[in-house]
């Protein structure tokens, strides 16, 4: 038997709310999906969930049908009405289900391959974007910043249409000691810039790669620069400052792709 | 002696507010941008500016300095209060000033080089994307079927960073009369699938070209698959369904550029 929250008062209610910031989601370590989509994406994988919440009108066909083949004894399902689900998930309009998943440490590899090495990009959009490609494209993992816009946002989550439970995200340090582990191991790091005159075409890709792309606005910061192998301009026939940094990583992690074939 | 006005009134301001909807916007044939970036490239560029609004606030330092070199006499400049800024911009944060930009009939090609087909795309993000990614590199123009999000809405002219007033952006009619016009004239239209064997990378490209993609949830239209002379899928070694069409469109039209350099 399911339980039944009718209540925006309840305990778990005001606690699972509290995720839509993200100080609470590291403090609990889980975040919110939403959608018959993204939640099923998330059952399917191999993170851990802790709620499942459904609003009492689509609880026959979500549950019931859809998903069916997917409900486990390991999490709770819990009926709401659909006022406690727009509560939860800080929207106007919810898609009728919720999952609580729990973040997931991954394990990285050190074989042939290449990871994507995101350096505080701060558009969720972006982001989200960068981890469906490097998803598409067979990255290793994607590697992340202290200072990049968080992952288990709302808006990131949602550009990444479930590519979040498929690639392993690995949070670098400042030391950034797994670049580090990844250098010594034979992986070396293109990083896309605008001040270099070598072009991206010309240069030669190791087949284990750390691709770099940096913030909207500053690029790649120093730091990662220092310790960057080559720096790589992407060629821009056309009259334009800069391309968006999810088309750049997008065209340099394809060419990895187009290469390795 | 420029005009003040202090009135959401009057009526120049309720006219330029009505240009926040599509349906005016094409009976006025004019856009409005916004931010002192944003203003200039509209200066800069050879679009026909009708208004220049600015904040009283920020009167002396973007008209008197910033950009004064840029300022003509064939357009008015209105001082006007925050508020009614504000309510013309159709934003709780308007950044200053804003231009009203006619719509411009460009001129197209039929030389060497390739065109951005945009079939049905509805994210305004990605619309704005694709314009700026293509103007990047060097496309002779972005051609848009009906049924596609409108380019001078707000959040595709932000995405395109300027790149509107620097790339022809051609409407397409129901017939697809300009396309077929350029197919005569020896372009090949190559078309993003997800239903084909055709791998992108093993195709040659002709050096006129048309590449085309299409709706995010649907793909390209049937109409468009039937005058397309081949339809091509990127490769994805990793386990995703689809690519974002902004980035799947980048990865294309980069590859056109590395192959004809």
């Amino acid at each position: 038997m399911d339980t039944v929250i009718k209540s925006k008062e309840n305990s778990i209610i005001k606690e699972v709310k509290k995720l839509n910031e993200k100080k609470h989601r590291d403090l609990k370590k889980s975040f919110i999906v939403e959608g018959l989509r993204f939640v099923r994406e998330a059952l399917e994988s191999d993170f851990k969930i802790q709620y499942l919440f459904v609003s009492e009108k689509n609880y026959d066909k979500f549950i019931l049908k859809e998903l069916k083949e997917l409900i486990k004894k390991e999490f709770q399902v819990i009926k709401v009405t659909e006022s406690i689900l727009k509560d939860i998930c800080n929207t106007q309009t919810p898609q009728g289900i919720v999952a609580v998943v729990q973040y997931k440490e991954v394990a990285w590899k050190l074989t042939k391959g290449f990871y994507m090495l995101v350096d505080k990009v701060q558009d969720p959009g972006n982001m989200g974007t960068i981890i469906r490609t490097a998803n598409a494209a067979g990255a290793l993992g994607v590697i992340i910043t202290k200072g990049t816009v968080d992952i288990y946002n709302n808006k990131t989550l949602r550009a990444t249409m479930g590519s979040i439970f498929k690639i392993p995200i690995i949070f670098e340090d400042d030391n950034f000691s797994k670049i580090k582990e990844l250098k010594k191991n034979g992986f070396k790091i293109i990083a896309s810039s605008l001040d270099t005159e070598h072009n991206f075409y010309d240069v030669s890709l190791n087949e284990k790669l750390i691709i770099a792309v940096g913030n909207e606005g500053n690029g790649i910061s120093d730091k990662i620069v220092d310790i960057s192998d080559t720096k790589v301009k992407i060629p821009m026939p056309g009259n334009v400052e800069s391309l968006n940094v999810g088309v750049a990583a997008a065209i340099m992690m394809f060419e990895y792709v187009r290469k390795m074939m």
